[in-house]
């Protein structure tokens, strides 16, 4: 399985503002380059906090010539918080919803009325290498992740990325409370380097390349 | 006056810990690279955060030939929260406190007494431009700001940043309560907008040189 993160970032570090409300960071060379990213991709996976405030429907518009199929789209949601009119439960493309065994019944069965396969790895919050051993055992070789900022530290405290790439934008967000591109509680001691494997600008900004260093 | 604002961040922002426990994020070229400023700076400009948290000295070690002062150190700090034995006060180079109205006389008469010079712009808190203003008149023509994500954040609102340089290590420090580059209340419209003056790779990371757009 290669998980590749990609996200974009404002000068100072933020996903969106402290409303949690998305702000044009990059352009159309970005765009670009994550629409390919997304076309190479079988599966999109995001945070189930991405999902409540950007409602993204995580699709691939024009799919290359020769593609069978559209990108399974991934949502890791430990309690089942995906609204059902979630548009990434649309039938546009297929849907994974990645939960632990806190998902109730009821919320877990509307989840594949709405059409959505319903993965269970770990008890309390997701599992997150043995959801990407189940979703591999699935035939997905390959996720972009897109955010937001608390799966994205998960993934890093999990040793789980194998690549980063990460579009600075040429804006400052601010704010104390706005999110970053790596949340969650932090680390306070042994902190994952990562080696710097490219560095291109792009539109106003520049894409960095990070890989974790083995 | 030329307001140069550098810091080094982590790869998602942060300028230390959620403990507010400085990480080594860069290496010896930017600590080079960072010499260099101080030495062309009149002034080493931070935040009362950064002096709680750190402790810094801002002082310079070896003034290149010729030179015959050493930058004066400038705390911003609205309500004397700077401890009077914090080594910004030790003897090594002339300090000034820049404050509001609300400092107290008697915290005032202490700073004095410990060898700084009080300077006092804004009612509530420091009025960032009428204290660089004030600088000005006592000839101190450039300030380097070294942190935090406080007074850079006011910086960037007042739209009194000339150069921004940010170095940005190859590490993940994570964390919604770790500072990040640019903290205050954060903008949620009129994002100020950057133009990508320079991108030079040093020791493990990138430093990106941004300027306002005008």
């Amino acid at each position: 399985m290669e998980v590749h993160v990609n996200a974009a970032m404002s000068i100072d570090g933020k996903l969106s503002t402290r409303r949690r409300e998305q702000v044009p960071i990059s352009g159309p060379g970005d765009f670009d380059r994550v629409t390919e990213l997304r076309r190479e991709a079988d599966g999109i996976l995001v945070g189930v906090g991405t999902v409540l405030a950007d409602d993204p429907q995580l699709g691939v518009d024009d799919k290359p010539p020769g593609a069978t199929a559209h990108p399974t789209r991934i949502v890791v949601d430990s309690t089942g918080q995906t609204p059902l009119d979630a548009r990434v439960l649309d039938a546009t493309a297929p849907t994974v919803v990645l939960t632990s065994e806190r998902l109730e019944g009821q919320r877990r069965d509307a989840y594949a009325d709405a059409g959505a396969v319903v993965y269970t790895a770990g008890s309390d919050r997701v599992d997150l290498a043995a959801g990407l051993s189940t979703l591999t055992e699935h035939g997905i070789d390959s996720v972009l992740v897109e955010g937001g900022g608390e799966i994205i530290f998960s993934l890093v405290e999990a040793e789980l990325v194998d690549v980063l790439s990460v579009y600075i934008g040429n804006t400052v967000i601010g704010g104390r409370d706005a999110p970053t591109l790596a949340d969650g509680t932090g680390f306070v001691a042994d902190f994952p380097t990562f080696r710097l494997d490219g560095v291109a600008r792009l539109d106003d900004g520049v894409v960095l390349y990070w890989r974790p260093e083995t």
